[in-house]
């Protein structure tokens, strides 16, 4: 095997080495994000507006649009010390198979029991709402990532802790379920009738399968009727790529201690959360103009926000009970097929992203199922980790972009973000052994029905 | 939270400070492990009569009692590079929780996807077979550690991989079976009518849910009964000890680094790979009379082979097909009650681990199913990671002795392994979750009556 005895397999940073802060990469956007919107007044938001819904120190995180450098608590720099820092892993092995000049990287976040990097914005968010004296929080969770690390959270810091579970992802994960509750979680499908929104969505659609925008809704409404509760999200807010700012913070300081610049950045994007932490330090000295790189978000076909939708304001869930935000959307209302990447079926994307997606710092690209899958198997086999189907997502792209410099014959240096196992998404992995996978992807007409109900804003 | 900033919270080793070579810890030893018999003649078993069943150079070391050293092939080192070293981590929080002065370590075996130890055995096995020229190997699996392990190094290497599941994890796993069909390998659930073997014992019991030791002896009958096939074993034999070596190398690395010697070191035992393999270096000092040590092996109730076996000559497969090894054994037809700790049903224990135990060198002790998994709950809550009901039962022991710390005011150095994670054991998670879960452990009689049918040795 190729071999650079100068450069470990794997970088994992010492304990001195690890990030004392997070990086807000809107400190160094000259176009802001755009504030969140009061859907019944069209005004932005402001922090009383917002302390109904979310913990008082995450609220100061997601309006803040100026500090650059936050300081991460002692506590929570305790917790990241139990699974962090994640390794940057040389992909030597598939390089190998692809014949490829290129050179691959991935950070790998899936070396924890919630298997996936959304422990790093679980954790601090846990945190805050202790600091606060609160009870518990509520959320959503996908693919049961994000809903496991909250659990984890929560029980670190003895906070109760209810998750609402999209229901396709409740019915095809049996397991994920059972983590949750050993955490001591509870945890409900969604849409549910244990809510009034998740009973006026079933009333429309008794079928549906659900949607992260669902399930928002409906632990929305639990943690603004419920005292001593706040709702928790684990992707799409600005604090929460703030959170997610640890991975691309290590990432540049593993590279950085070798002298290693990549040319391309990769990472699968649902709402928005690991695209975002990846690529903050390094979108930062591209929006300072100090280096420029390539940024990919890739996205599943059957939910592709950013490459087929519009950027406009739009709800934040099904229900229509959160704030406005501006987004690359595809309408609140949209319900993608039920295929098995549960953490990319959300119908927006984060608002920093999607500014800097407008603005042109960052490329977006979609692939249908089964080709990703091609490229998950393909993976495990080379280099021994069975991916989550989201992070294949960016597998995938990080593959063809290698076959790409084996025709051009450049030598790249591609990053990656690995952010997942898949150790829970073996419904779907079955399904592609048995080459039963599917994949619907919408059409233009579909698109254009959910697009054209955005909401209009009032004033 | 007590923290020492002297010594890292997770030790990784740096790729040049990691083993070059597996240590044999026979080599120490005064009274070597008995010989392997023919059970037809009571002969020791040599080279030539090995061949039909297992590689050629794995029968080498099994059969070397006396290189301490021996270098670890370089194909073999880059895959161990991929998921190797594994963290040696210090447990502040289960300390902090449980208010102890000991200090708590353990050796997490479980970041990789076949998530166990096992693989280090395994990649190891499959180098070798390949090395020979074989088409394939056959094997046994139980919790499914084993199993995904090799069909993950047989497909790294480019071999067929024909797996024969316990039939009680092949339904309580279904999962497991899924990622080892990804990685290409066959599975099948034993007891199974595809062998003779197979046939026999379900014939004989047509209900029963099977064990390791029937699973060996069909994986047996296909590997010397299909041309350019070799059966190979996750556990119990030499060569295995052997190839687990490289855990206790590192974990005796990573602690030498700091100056720590531990004074207890502990873990669960079934067939005895990961014991055997964590305690190596530091019993080559006990036996060269360098250093003293307490070992601790902790066996399930229902399969206590250790503490309620009996140390005799026995067959190491229910069929009757394999060698005679001598070891502490419940007799090879003791079915365990199908707890969940699917890794540890095994009758007998590794003849190398026998031997040091009947003289004298380690001790051992059994838990009840219930209580490992109070244990394992505990840990997972308070230490991030959900680990495998086999793992537990050394974190049960680990706690327990940090516990008795307590009562004494003794500042003891614990190290435990934690060989894997418990993410494919849901459903006994589940079972633990809403009080349903159950254990059984074998009254006398029932061992009286499996023992009484120990082979006689001819001759």
């Amino acid at each position: 095997m190729k071999y650079d005895n100068n450069i470990p397999y794997k970088i994992y940073l010492e304990e001195d080495q690890m990030p004392a802060g997070w990086y807000n990469v809107r400190a160094d956007m000259k176009n802001k994000p755009a504030p969140l919107l009061n859907p019944g007044t069209g005004q932005p938001m402001g922090f009383e507006d917002l302390r109904p819904v979310f913990c008082d120190e995450l609220i100061r995180q997601e309006l803040d649009n100026d500090t650059a450098f936050i300081p991460i608590p002692q506590e929570i720099r305790e917790f990241y010390r139990m699974y962090r820092p994640s390794p940057l892993v040389r992909a030597y092995c598939l390089e190998e198979l692809l014949n490829t000049p290129a050179k691959i990287d991935y950070k790998f976040e899936g070396n924890n029991t919630s298997g996936s990097h959304k422990l790093n914005s679980a954790i601090a968010q846990a945190y805050y709402a202790k600091q606060q004296g609160l009870r518990g929080v509520t959320t959503e969770t996908g693919a049961g990532q994000w809903g496991t690390a909250l659990s984890m959270a929560c029980s670190y810091f003895g906070l109760d802790c209810k998750v609402f579970m999209v229901k396709c992802s409740y019915e095809q994960k049996p397991f994920r379920r059972e983590v949750i509750r050993t955490y001591g979680a509870s945890i409900t499908p969604s849409p549910s009738d244990t809510t009034n929104v998740g009973r006026a969505i079933l009333a429309r659609n008794p079928n549906t399968t659900g949607s992260l925008g669902c399930a928002i809704s409906e632990a929305v409404e639990v943690a603004t009727t419920t005292p001593g509760y706040r709702y928790v999200l684990g992707s799409v807010l600005n604090q929460v790529l703030l959170h997610q700012s640890i991975i691309g913070l290590e990432t540049k300081a593993a590279l950085d201690l070798y002298g290693i610049t990549p040319d391309i950045i990769i990472g699968c994007a649902g709402g928005g959360s690991n695209l975002g932490g990846l690529i903050a330090p390094f979108m930062g000295e591209k929006l300072r103009g100090e280096k420029d790189y390539r940024f990919i978000a890739v996205e599943p076909a059957s939910c592709p926000s950013l490459t087929r939708g519009v950027y406009a304001y739009d709800f934040c869930d099904t229900g229509m009970v959160c704030p406005l935000a501006k987004m690359y959307t595809l309408g609140s209302g949209f319900i993608p097929s039920a295929n098995h990447a549960g953490g990319l079926r959300y119908h927006g994307m984060s608002s920093t992203l999607s500014q800097l997606y407008h603005d042109g710092y960052m490329e977006a690209r979609s692939y249908e199922q089964t080709k990703v899958f091609e490229a998950a198997v393909q993976f495990a086999r080379i280099e021994g980790i069975l991916p989550a189907p989201e992070s294949s997502h960016a597998i995938r792209a990080a593959i063809d972009e290698a076959l790409r410099c084996k025709q051009t014959g450049e030598e790249k240096t591609i990053v990656f973000g690995l952010t997942g196992t898949g150790y829970f998404d073996l419904v779907a992995y079955q399904k592609y052994n048995d080459g039963q996978m599917t994949d619907r992807i919408p059409t233009d007409e579909e698109l254009q029905a959910s697009i054209s109900r955005l909401p209009k804003i009032p004033g």
